[in-house]
């Protein structure tokens, strides 16, 4: 039984702490917190071990009811594999304290690639960080291109892609942080680093991204272009690929599903936790073929697309079990590839349009 | 067993259903749909019986997997009692329905008053709806001001209230109604209808409302001014009487809940069904009384604060419990009044405040 500790309970920290939960073969043995707000009351709920980021705050905590288990620097004692799911920049100040421990460690995509000897994708390169004591997860944005690029690169070859990432401009949770009533260019300089992280999964990928940010909260929108080595005749074929993969939903005309507030309001219903969306979400009658150009555009839940990739990768880093048994499981325990949210033939196959 | 057909299926519609299944009480015995949208097959799978609003889009339900049980008149003829969860102005018109098969009905607010004998909100007036043929549950807007009324119009007197409702554009999945970049007078006459509708529930409270729509999703935001008959010395004692409501939430200022973004990303984490938040949402430091002035804001869950008050309506037109009973088995089957959201005493009682 792998014992993970979560250094960091926000965003991504809570959900992996849950996905980790949900695995038969491993344990939240705690996870660190910096603040004593409601989220850090969650994780008393939940039961998880509190530890403090900041030790002089132990008595904040204490009086919402919070007795902290002991220091992070404890929690990384006491676990055999961290998950850094701290911010941004962080993550890296954090990796001596990892090694101080000798315990092994995953980043989040926030980082540069140079936090961690390698950079990880379940899909792509799993065994890349197999008995590795670093991996970076990458970003939301990185994790759904990659997904998309590698059905398409084994089966076509690509010889070019690009895609614009129209982002969400905060988390839903992070109204403060605009913009707003804008389209703004983010990085303004092309290629934005989105292309350049895909590289650190597909190295020989020739691909360029264009960034902007949007006054959305819900979900990131890739419009994508990929120019084909060898395209097929028909875009049906490409589109039963896509299909067959596990991390990739296709949304059907009929459903009704215009944006990213029907697809938050799907998933809600479907009974998601917390409305998490873990798959691409493409919107299937974008996909085109235009000679050798392919085109989709593709929704991305910035909130949770990565966590079962790091699920994935503590299995990567101990080593335990091979890249399609991991990611079966976790899809397994997760429910990915499961029920009506890309499951249901009559959500994923071709079907009569509703007028 | 009280059988309850439902007839809408869109943002009211699926959140009374779940929440009759909840209770022990009564049974979902069919929901009647228009749209053979994602929606729909939510309802599939949830089991419900699926009924045609419009009979001739049969064939177009089963071509996404879904056989009718029948219509929507063979749903009212098999029904104890109807909820009409259809949109403003169509339940009216099901009105002649109903009535034409001898079946009670509930209609919601956004129905005129004259839909019905009596407008009801479960903890002022349920005994007025017991036993009567038809009702009108009053909308959010008006559900979120009649609860923080009831507490303050018993205790203290109120001399005049008013009310400016910041109202969201839309719900989550309505992102093409707008409007964008703008908070819109609307309606732009004052008082807005809004007070009227409070007195439906309150005759004879004098209270005048404004109404504005800002470019949001999640919750309406209320500000509220009460002018109080007999001020108490402090406003403490008035806090205390919200907290002994069951339908509203204090939240405190530590919890670091600023907006409706970490109101609903809290209610996610607490596992609600679909983040739903049926209770209003005051603002605890927003409590203020200059003199014989008392002030707050709340927010109010457009999509699910008149779900229990459905539930309790049901249960006051069948006239087979009182109020505080109808109240309390709602409270409890859906979990309001209990959990991290309301009920924890480090998050509504008075704590130490984070820096």
């Amino acid at each position: 039984m792998l014992r993970v500790g979560v250094n960091g309970y926000g965003t991504i920290g809570k959900r992996v702490a849950d996905a980790i939960r949900a695995q038969p073969d491993m344990v939240v043995c705690g996870v660190a917190k910096r603040s004593p707000d409601y989220v850090a009351v969650g994780a008393a709920e939940e039961s998880y071990p509190v530890y403090a980021v900041d030790g002089e705050r132990t008595e904040e905590f204490r009086s919402i009811g919070i007795d902290l288990a002991g220091t992070v620097d404890e929690l990384v004692d006491e676990s055999d594999v961290m998950v850094d799911a701290t911010p941004s920049g962080v993550g890296a100040d954090n990796r001596s304290l990892y090694e101080r421990h000798d315990t092994p460690a995953l980043f989040q995509g926030g980082e540069d690639a140079t936090v961690a000897e390698v950079s990880f994708n379940a899909r792509v390169n799993y065994e890349e960080a197999t008995g590795a004591d670093y991996a970076r997860v990458v970003s939301c944005n990185t994790t759904g291109l990659s997904r998309f690029v590698a059905p398409i690169e084994e089966n076509y070859g690509i010889e070019k892609a690009r895609a614009t990432l129209i982002r969400r401009g905060g988390d839903p949770d992070q109204t403060g942080r605009g913009p707003i009533n804008d389209a703004v260019p983010d990085p303004v300089s092309i290629p934005s680093h989105h292309g350049p992280d895909v590289q650190t999964i597909f190295p020989d990928l020739d691909i360029d991204t264009i960034g902007l940010k949007v006054p959305t909260t819900m979900m990131h929108v890739h419009a994508v272009n990929v120019t084909l080595e060898e395209a097929p005749d028909d875009v049906s074929e490409i589109r039963d690929r896509l299909r067959a993969e596990d991390r990739l939903v296709l949304i059907p005309e009929y459903a009704g599903i215009d944006g990213a507030g029907t697809l938050k309001d799907f998933a809600l219903d479907a009974g998601r936790p917390r409305g998490d969306i873990w798959e691409n979400c493409i919107w299937e009658e974008s996909l085109t073929l235009e000679g050798s150009d392919l085109y989709c555009m593709q929704a991305i839940h910035q909130e949770s697309d990565v966590v079962p990739e790091n699920v994935d990768a503590l299995r990567a880093l101990s080593g335990h079990l091979s890249g399609p048994e991991s990611r079966s499981l976790t899809n397994e325990t997760l429910g990915i590839g499961l029920g009506r949210l890309d499951g249901r033939e009559d959500l994923t196959l071709d079907r009569q349009t509703a007028d």
